[in-house]
């Protein structure tokens, strides 16, 4: 019996992992219809790269700085690596999203080298990892099963200071005024959320960390459908804002909207009953819809809405936790928050200094020329559509 | 070994559940593909809301309906619960493409509230689920394992209703004439199609119910190989009859062929022998391409071909069960007519009621002017591929 | 726990199966987004085509000639089936990509059903199969455990002699000059690619044939990493080389070195230590960057780098495997070479046969006129994308 646990879990951990990588081409597609076709391969490039490097970070050193030795006796260490090696990257397609249309992709490489290799490792190390704050006054009490804090918010944490350092884009903010620019594919944009959507069963359900017993299967099959749940309840209250606001349904704030629920829940799906979701996603939904124009006020460019989804829905998420699932022991209101904050200062000091540096010697910003005729020229030599006429 | 059971059916079922939910990218990108750039991003949110609001209300009421509280002993009931919510959304996603093009987002969106909280979670009663029939002369003796009629067919009756009410879309038939609309973007068609084709593994794997006793595991292993034979023989035919009338190789007729073959199998899977699939989907494949004409005759304007793909293939796959897998005893012909008949009244007459109710207050089909401009710009306020030019 | 095994094996093998039947869309979507507009449909036809027709020849003679009747002890036999099923028609694939823009589809139909139904049968035979050479001298002894050799070499080998017979596409080399033919619409490539690479866990992490005993379930999850682990390195490699040599990033290249270093380390993933990849997959990104010009010198015309990616690195991972986990008895670098070689030759000379054969009663070759054209519209009938105005 202890075998077929070892053998189960192994085996769950690899379907969870395998969901996870879905969300590879999820990102490269969502992003690839928001921005404008000129920079669309640029995008997709920078996501297939982010992959790779982060992958290859965490497996050369970033592992062991989370984690310490490959090891683990519930179930095979490979598996365990492959599930951990799974997240790492969506730290920085967050980051990297929301700097879209003016980013070249060599600096960002460097960054994700960095934030994959060792910023996301330690915040990992000092949440789910080793822990080598476990004695001091900084310790952390926060719950947060998939990350709601760990991967969102630290991937907000890190874009917002992307957008402080490099600006928005070329003709973004003019004469006071908001340019819009629409995104240039939608279909893509539909499909990339919808497997981002999928990929979540795997990430919050995977996070439990074992299906091998009757507890834990009852536990990764809520967990799963209270992730689901509150991406319904998002879309759903995107939706509703859109159409008493607009009388349209705009699908971008519609997925946004969904994100939002998802990303809100990710710190505790295991926790709720099945009706607290609908609550926490529709508050995210809801926070999404308001925050999109929020931060353009603040002139900070964010062609694919990812701090309003991934920073503030993380930070809510957090909290939710604190409000919905406190137990006034283990878990805490004042415990959520701390993770919260320290968290927060922690990537967002650690990747305005790293990204600082290195704007330093090698600019992320593309001058105007580039960003007018479109990244794909300068930075892949290739368009991505060269056979269709562009208006 | 009861709690391995337990636990190898939870996580079995998490792994069908999910590969249906790769169902909704899949009918997303199908029907993006198939209808005219004007109305992509309408028929894409079509098929969100109806995800999120088809879930949403078998969440809140309509499994309830269905199958009482939410219970089971053989696995998790959430992954019960999932693996059923997967299954809602379909029946709507065959109606909603059918009459897309010319039908607006928000009387469907009630609709999809009765249909999916009502309307088929009284269908599932009385076939699946508490079955308040069973002891009347209308209790049901169909064998219908994973929903040849109870969604592919109740889907079809649901949208020849639709389209008695709503009519063909501005300028298809003139003078008698019918006028061809092309489909806008094949790779998404094909993209689409394929992960229907994927999804369909996790529908009849799943609705064994179990793989956790050595002759569970061989039914679900033939089911999902019999599936796929069925579509292979689908396709093979309806490549066979567009060669052989038109020295051309329409692939969207290919991959309705297909579909039409997995729909035609779906009734009884696992009750067949590795070669009746071949001749189970070989017809279904041929039902299509004659179908499709034959619904353009009755000038049942249909841009997917979804009468021909789930209303046909419901029935003929449904009856197939009575022809190739009567025992006489628990199946019979007339059994499966019977259920047939029985479940296709009353999807048609609930369904015309509602959507014509429905119709007088907040109609369903936009006018002439809106379908003129495409959909995309009065139901969503964007263009689905802006930079392109459109011929 | 006998039926535990054979249940969990049974689970384990759907999951792999369908992980690999998401190359079927990968392929598909590479292919699309490689070729130009005006022959995407054909791509994609072909492809469905290929599924179709390779698994149904498979299942009705195909697999009797590879492995005898149906049947296994260790998990149902129907498992075993689709699991090998789901191969075949990548061997095709493989081949039909890299002859894309001037091949007509009911010549490539044909060729299918004798490569699907006896060529790679006959190679499957000899290796992981019945094996009616095991006491000639011709018995290999070479360690194949997903296919580099078996199913990459294999394509590769039949794509050579189609390409030696079809020739080149009308207008590619003129006057000493080769034409840059772009691809048309890149997210569909990287879509492709990375569903391909999905499926790769399947592919190879299915091919270690069983999960369940502890020793078998640490085999699969190092299998799976180290197949993606060679995917990074191939996609870094590659972008190095574009980097150095360009100054850009060419997305389709990077996706083919990460390609090639998924080729390469199909051989023996189980086999290596967690670095050993690394320089396998560098190797393989290495050897595409560097062989598709090497073949386009010798006009040899293959739109989508098949020949580089899929031969070249197929035969170097198979050697990689005597090099790097030789253990002087039943693996040895000779044995893998001796492999190499016979299977090359005979995939070869029975692919050379059957093509030149086919070709003289139905040539392959669309005429200059219709690749003018294009051939969606003499094949399909249709155009891929008839509302976007084209260059």
């Amino acid at each position: 019996m202890e075998n077929t646990a070892y053998i189960i879990d192994t085996f769950f951990t690899l379907f969870a992992m395998t969901l996870i990588i879905f969300m590879v081409p999820g990102f490269a597609m969502l992003e690839a219809g928001l921005v404008r076709t000129k920079n669309v391969s640029t995008v997709l490039t920078t996501n297939v790269m982010i992959y790779a490097v982060a992958s290859m970070a965490f497996l050369l050193f970033g592992y062991s700085i989370a984690f310490g030795e490959f090891g683990s006796d519930a179930m095979s260490k490979w598996a365990v690596f492959l599930f951990q090696m799974a997240f790492v990257g969506k730290t920085i397609n967050i980051m990297s999203g929301g700097v879209s249309e003016r980013v070249k992709i060599m600096p960002l490489a460097i960054f994700t080298v960095i934030i994959g290799g060792f910023i996301y490792p330690i915040i990992v190390n000092i949440t789910w990892g080793a822990n080598f704050l476990a004695d001091t006054f900084l310790a952390l009490h926060m719950y947060d099963l998939a990350g709601s804090t760990v991967i969102h918010s630290t991937g907000g944490w890190a874009l917002l200071a992307a957008i402080l350092i490099v600006g928005p884009r070329r003709g973004r903010y003019r004469n006071g005024k908001i340019r819009v620019i629409p995104a240039s594919n939608i279909p893509l944009v539909v499909l990339g959320a919808l497997l981002l959507w999928i990929g979540w069963f795997g990430f919050n359900g995977g996070s439990v960390g074992s299906i091998s017993t009757k507890e834990n299967a009852d536990a990764v099959a809520l967990t799963i459908m209270n992730t689901n749940t509150a991406g319904l309840a998002g879309a759903i209250m995107g939706s509703f804002f859109m159409w008493f606001k607009y009388k349209k349904l705009d699908i971008t704030m519609i997925l946004n909207g969904a994100l939002g629920g998802l990303v809100a829940v990710t710190a505790g799906p295991d926790l709720y009953n099945i009706y607290i979701p609908i609550l926490i996603g529709a508050i995210g939904g809801t926070l999404v819809v308001f925050a999109v124009p929020f931060f353009d006020k603040l002139k900070l460019d964010d062609p694919v809405g990812a701090l309003s989804v991934h920073l503030v829905n993380g930070i809510w998420g957090t909290l939710a936790v604190g409000i919905f699932a406190s137990n006034g022991d283990d878990i805490t209101f004042w415990g959520q928050l701390k993770g919260v904050l320290l968290i927060g200062v922690f990537a967002f000091a650690a990747s305005y200094t790293v990204i600082f540096l290195i704007n330093k010697f090698m600019p992320f910003r593309a001058d105007d020329d580039d960003q007018q005729q479109g990244l794909d020229f300068t930075e892949c030599g290739l368009e991505s559509y060269p056979e269709f006429v562009r208006n």
